[in-house]
């Protein structure tokens, strides 16, 4: 197992290394993190298949991916946890409504652009709606990343861009329930599926909250009190843990709201700033670089180059669906023109929820192999484009903290 | 993937709990940590069996057991960079040869104790002597944790311990050698190959403090001066990692003896006290907590009642061979018969490194199934019995850090 240590150093060097370059040539340090990756999956590098990391006892490549697929996603919750930690809910209430329309804005708008591509390149209704449903789903790691750095995340359009994206990931899922029980299987008994997925999800969040506001202050402190290095620490990185599991297996939401979530309720105790700190300290040393070069590892180079029309167009709704979805969402809701633009900005960013729906659709049949590439390339600009389009529409209040 | 962060969750929760039932009780919180973990792999809990855990998208439990490997074997490389961290080379020095002729008599009994053990029930010489060199491994991460705990790393013994953990594993892999090229395999050329043992071994351990004596301060104080957030951990972390990699890939010794080497390298430079307590947060509430609850979950207790009259011999001379040995090592360079006896105890712990002989030994066919589950319990009993142990020969100044 020794070359995984080797693979890990490697990654965590290489994305300090171009973020910090990132950093210096006036970009945020995510973009620099990611390309670290991008760079070191790309066929001249090829760090995976290093020969001597291939040895007779070595672990299979399945194995070596799925160890760095375990650490990314455990870096994403904790970016996530972070990102909870930092969210300030007296600001984020005041920009609610402007959130919940954004976020169905930034449905809305790439699901019906989506679904009239589909129609007009000539896929079948069913088809179309999936397309559609693929565009809808945001994720806002990249973005909180981002702003974090910016110190950003607690502005106005920061809290409105965090609270969409939760309510987002709520309705693209119900959406995407929509789209399998009426147009896809709707000999499955629609309506029932539909309420069940409703139910699980009141179900999850009520319990979620209800349990967090009741009991994390008298739990950490409880904790606290023994005679245990760092168990505050390990109780709430346990929590975070556990409200990301449940929000996959009983709320039908994506693991990273519950991470967020958890770091929100967190947030409201009295160990916000102690917790803030040292779990900054265990994500930015280890963890987030690795699931940043890991985004960037999964892009392949050689795939870029395949665009033809309808990828174009594809891109084109997936960028400016958001932008446009969410920024008149927000405009509605009194945003400056430049505020609104910021939040749709912040939305673009795909990530692994669209690829999740994308396999769930390759596996049953219901998109082929090139539509399925074609939502990966959507997933790789769209990831790559977020932070340098809120390097841009952001003032910059200097970038990133020191250590 | 969701289900790894329950598992992982229910790990950290049980140690933490466990560990702090333990202090309570007067144990050190390792003995509790990892009997969190025997109590979840006992057939009554069976933690990786819930069914709930194994749905159609779930890890296979194959995958599962290789993420849990994969993070229990960070958490012990991170433990023992810290121990590197907190150990105080003057101190060291004073005891070097102390415990060199520690670690000495703690290879040469058990290793000629097991061999005679070996003729005694019947097996040829090969198999006898490589018996004797199952036994000589110790494994010092279980004693550097609950030494940290007792604050006695620092100590007398202590330093004398982790001196003489570090020989041994270059004894013992030596010990190795000379085994497989004299008894085992005469016609592989064996002097060559215990020369090109030796060579490898002289480069490593010149390169890798060379470096670290000349370089880590310039580096870290080059790094800490970029615009990251927590760069330097990551680039410390990074230099752990790589010379634990480097230390089973060139070296020929266990990837921990790298990531002490670093530690105590680290220990030299103006980071130490930041580097310590950062480590520590990191360390403490994650990793190592999942290291000490995996090592547990690898017990299946079922296996313990099998104790037969060579079983009971191989673990009295594994535990005895090392309290005599080492002690008497201690003893002739003029330590206490007290502190003999605690240089002894700290090294009675076998750990993963006799298991990876071991496993060598059973796919090459040297020793067969029951040897290698005997040798199994040895690593329980002993990793067990170290903690409880240390505790009554050590005077206690306090259990366990406050958070």
């Amino acid at each position: 197992m020794a070359e995984l240590f080797l693979v890990v150093a490697i990654l965590l060097l290489a994305a300090k290394l171009l973020g910090a370059l990132s950093v210096r040539l006036g970009f945020p340090s995510v973009l620099g993190e990611i390309l670290a990756g991008v760079a070191l999956s790309a066929s001249f590098l090829n760090l995976l298949g290093w020969p001597f990391l291939h040895g007779p006892n070595a672990l299979s490549p399945g194995m070596m991916e799925s160890i760095l697929r375990a650490l990314s996603e455990l870096g994403v919750l904790f970016l996530m946890f972070l990102a909870g930690l930092e969210t300030d809910l007296e600001k984020m209430a005041k920009v609610g409504w402007a959130a919940f329309w954004a976020a169905a804005g930034g449905v809305a708008f790439p699901f019906f652009s989506g679904a009239v591509l589909g129609l007009w390149a000539g896929y079948g209704l069913p088809v179309s709606a999936f397309i559609g449903a693929l565009l809808t789903a945001t994720s806002v790691s990249i973005t909180a990343q981002t702003l974090l750095e910016l110190k950003q995340l607690q502005s106005k359009e920061g809290m409105a861009i965090l609270g969409a994206a939760v309510i987002d990931d709520v309705m693209g899922v119900l959406a995407l329930s929509l789209v399998v029980a009426t147009v896809l299987k709707p000999e499955a008994g629609g309506a029932a599926s539909i309420l069940k997925t409703l139910a699980l999800m009141t179900l999850y969040f009520a319990a979620a909250i209800g349990l967090g506001r009741r009991f994390f202050e008298p739990l950490l402190k409880k904790v606290s009190q023994a005679r245990s290095t760092q168990i505050t620490m390990t109780a709430a990185l346990a929590v975070c843990l556990i409200y990301s599991w449940s929000a996959e297996a009983v709320g039908q939401v994506a693991g990273i709201t519950g991470a967020y979530l958890a770091g929100v309720l967190f947030s409201r105790t009295s160990f916000r700033e102690d917790l803030t700190e040292r779990v900054g300290i265990f994500a930015y040393s280890f963890f987030v670089p690795i699931f940043l070069a890991h985004v960037g590892l999964q892009v392949r180079v050689e795939s870029l180059g395949s665009a033809a029309a309808f990828t174009t167009l594809l891109l084109l709704i997936a960028i400016l669906g958001k932008i446009v979805g969410c920024g008149l969402g927000a405009y509605a809701m009194r945003f400056t023109p430049a505020e609104s633009l910021r939040v749709g900005v912040g939305m673009i960013s795909r990530g692994e929820v669209g690829l999740i729906i994308a396999s769930y659709g390759l596996s049953r049949g219901v998109i082929d192999e090139t539509i399925f590439s074609q939502m990966a390339l959507v997933v790789i600009v769209t990831t790559l484009v977020t932070p340098i389009g809120l390097r841009f529409v952001f003032p910059s209040k200097g970038l990133t903290k020191p250590i």
